[in-house]
């Protein structure tokens, strides 16, 4: 759908001119989460899923996993029951399921404007923009260092994308901040620039506290202490390895109540084995111990069970995206959360391609499509993701936008209403006759079928007409209509101050520093 | 993996010079027919189809089908209990389903190789090449007509696929023959150039009558009457008419006992309701009537139930392709069609874009793999469609012929093995270290992961160096090498010889028509 133009929509609050402009400008359409009504896709039996957990217990019982850096975690694992011997923390058989039984199945999280709440868990799926690529790319500038300036365009590009239910965490890097205040212009734009939910900072303890400092000054303080406000990822560092960057950031979010999904980041050959069961044992045995770890820390701290999984091509060591073993993986840790009854979060529209191209819709489809089949509640990296994560497209965000749009239609399933099943239609139209001028199809066609924002499905004379564009050249043009156009939601002006009088002075409390 | 080399292969026959040259170039890797070890996606509950399966009967019953300028097939419908007034079939509920019982669960179209032979339902996939355009495009010579000698070129690209599993029919038209002719030229391309299974003409009654002669001088008179080795594609013209060419190719096959995909062509939208569920129980009842015809013309004649479902622009009326809507109908089909009893046909790599680009390559995935997981048993259109089925496309066919390959690897499922479990490596590696050079992965890394065989994952650095070039730009490449290094199977010189003596004395028999 891309942007969609409305004269319906309403803007909320603003005042004088934002109705003004209202009445005179296209209406934003938003769509809610996915609830999906088309069955699962699963792809191992009950009795292969218990042999790869109970080889996820056997790694975590006699292999265990590494904690570096962060005595107190340590701590908390004793305390937990665990064998602590070093760094190792082996955990006895069951300990880390039972610890996650205290995890909710199913939570939401709060967005500054409610109607944009989602649920992360259970039948629902929402989707996130990219996150972390220190570059973009565009037709127009090729292939540069991101910027503040981008990352604002890609929340403004989020925030416009109508099946776009999340804006995210680091859509791009901005390296022209310095490293240890990045983290406050980010969560800043967020807020600004949508009124979608957003990820906090996990590159230092201090930033997670400042992100739930933020997040404090824009919902209220009682609000953050009760209700998830943020979501934010915490990485292992396969191959069973948590270090105290991670650690910590988990510890500030998950005693604040903020959720973290806890995601083995796995380049299967060469962070976990070769073969799909054997890294799916790992990276189970890796994300139970991070939920478990979370549940020590707080009892009932939202969690969810992350899983990247790429695989490498065993001729160059390079990641590679799109290929049939990690779909497996994906599938089957779907279930494996499912069974440990927790929210999961996989897919996105991952390539490896350098350019918006066939490799690069290729490999995103094969990612896309099974992250929305197998039931994968919080999809990160859902669009704008190139070059194995390096880059942040501009075009591709726009392609990968209106896919998410046609997974949000393929996963409502089939209307079996009255008017769905049509049978007035048939006997009007009858054999040998078209359907478009039929009463039936005059009532529907407006809403029938999607409406892609970028296929050309014109005839070869007139797109010889407008051009001969490529899907990429048409995203292109997109992009910058849909930057041209966008208007922030309203802020309230009491809060906006709040926020960045907190940002100016923690900025000017320290140096610029370079980690 | 297209072109893949191995040592490992041996031609078959072909005598000392064969042998030579098997020892001198890389043998092709010919993978079987996939039989899927995962689990079928179904979007509709049983109570979902029972009420698409109602209204299709309430549809043969109330509305019925028209049979055009075939009186013959009327008499056929008379005697079967149908009640016929004027060209209008109508079908007592029950009756086709009951004639459609008749039919095989599943049937092995033989090939003249019969390592290549393809079973035809059940759990079975096979994949065959795009089938129709009057155009063919590459890089080199953009849009032009297509000729035989394009006709050739996509069979031997065809027979380079590992995992296309058949040739196919009309892989592209070669419009430098004459139409009552081409037929001769396009079956004996398809015998010569490849030794998989194929497809026979249905563009009239004799051309069907031709396809089934050369089949007999390739595989006997009696193989042919025993055995089904040509599989023919029969259109419904939606809505519901059967009209005389089809119904007279339709007879020639079934009373030779060979196969027929009877398939309605539905734009949902012009040729059927504007809607899922009402598309559903049209072109269930289309078919059902198709392959019950089918029976009353010789009991147990093996059918398809074929399905090509796309749904139209409701701004433009163009087709559209890789879009939710046409997804839940193929899903919701293969169920129905399962339900029936019989095997299914549908999916494909389709799209509407002009060029090899992300349009096509996203629609593409969002039909190819939505086919895989519905279960679908023959999928015609697997690679090169292009442009709507205007143009075959020589980029597009190796890039969806890569795509095959990915789709067959993920139909194997999960390795449980203990080999696939792996633990030996998890034990071997432990915490922090990377698995790229223990024993588990030197064992396996030549076969663990799919190797694409147009993907680019190397560095950006890499890539530059290698020209910069898109998905499209190597896959021209890559067909140009496949068919500079194409070497045709071996073929019986009595045979050939009796095959182009049939054609010259055919051709020689009636002068070149229009049509």
């Amino acid at each position: 759908m891309g942007v969609q133009e409305s004269r319906q929509g309403s803007l909320r609050g603003g005042g004088r001119a934002a109705r003004r402009q209202a009445r005179c400008r296209p209406a934003l359409v938003q769509m809610p989460y996915i609830s999906r009504r088309i069955p699962l896709t699963e792809v191992l039996s009950d009795e292969g899923l218990e042999i790869i957990e109970n080889n996820a217990e056997i790694i975590l019982e006699e292999i265990g996993m590494e904690f570096y850096d962060d005595p107190e975690a340590l701590e908390i694992w004793r305390d937990a029951g665990a064998d602590v011997q070093g760094v190792r923390v082996r955990l006895p058989r069951g300990l880390a399921r039972s610890l996650i039984g205290s995890a909710p199945e199913s939570f939401i999280q709060h967005a500054r404007n409610p109607a944009r709440n989602v649920q992360i868990g259970g039948d629902a799926t929402v989707f996130a923009p990219v996150y972390g690529p220190p570059f973009v790319r565009d037709l127009d500038g090729g292939r540069r260092y991101a910027t503040i300036e981008d990352f604002r365009n890609f929340v403004k590009l989020a925030y416009m994308t109508p099946s776009m239910h999340h804006s995210g965490g680091t859509v791009c890097e901005p390296v022209d901040i310095a490293v240890n205040k990045r983290h406050l212009d980010m969560v800043y734009s967020h807020i600004r620039y949508s009124d979608k939910p957003f990820m906090g900072s996990v590159t230092a303890p201090v930033r997670a506290a400042d992100s739930v400092t933020l997040a404090k000054l824009l919902f209220g303080d009682e609000f953050v202490d009760n209700n998830c406000v943020l979501i934010n990822l915490i990485n292992a560092n396969s191959p069973m390895v948590w270090d105290a960057t991670m650690l910590g950031a988990l510890k500030v979010y998950a005693r604040a109540g903020q959720a973290c999904v806890i995601s083995p980041f796995i380049l299967a050959g060469a962070m976990s084995p070769v073969t799909v069961a054997g890294t799916l044992a790992q990276l189970l045995a890796e994300a139970m111990s991070g939920m478990a770890f979370a549940q020590a820390v707080r009892p009932g701290a939202p969690v969810v069970f992350g899983t990247f999984a790429s695989s490498i091509s065993m001729q160059s060591g390079a990641p590679t995206f799109g290929t049939p073993e990690p779909t497996l993986v994906l599938f089957a840790a779907a279930q494996l959360a499912r069974r440990l009854g927790v929210p999961f979060r996989s897919g996105g529209s991952l390539c490896g391609s350098k350019l918006p191209d066939a490799q690069a819709a290729y490999e995103s489809a094969q990612t896309l499509l099974p992250g929305l089949l197998s039931g994968v509640n919080f999809m990160l990296h859902s669009a704008g993701w190139l070059e194995g994560g390096l880059v942040s497209s501009y075009e591709k965000f726009v392609m990968d936008g209106d896919q998410l749009g046609m997974m949000q239609a393929l996963a409502g399933g089939v209307d079996l209403s009255v008017n769905g099943q049509a049978m007035d239609a048939v006997r009007e139209v009858g054999p040998g006759n078209h359907y478009l001028g039929c009463a039936h199809t005059q009532a529907n066609f407006q809403t029938a079928f999607y409406r892609s924002s970028i296929a050309d499905n014109n005839s070869l004379e007139q797109w010889e007409e407008e051009g001969s564009q490529d899907a990429a050249r048409r995203a292109n043009t997109l992009y910058k209509k849909m930057l041209a156009e966008y208007q922030a939601p309203p802020l309230d002006p009491a809060i906006d101050e709040a926020l960045t009088a907190f940002i100016s002075q923690k900025k000017d409390s320290m140096p610029d520093a370079l980690e």
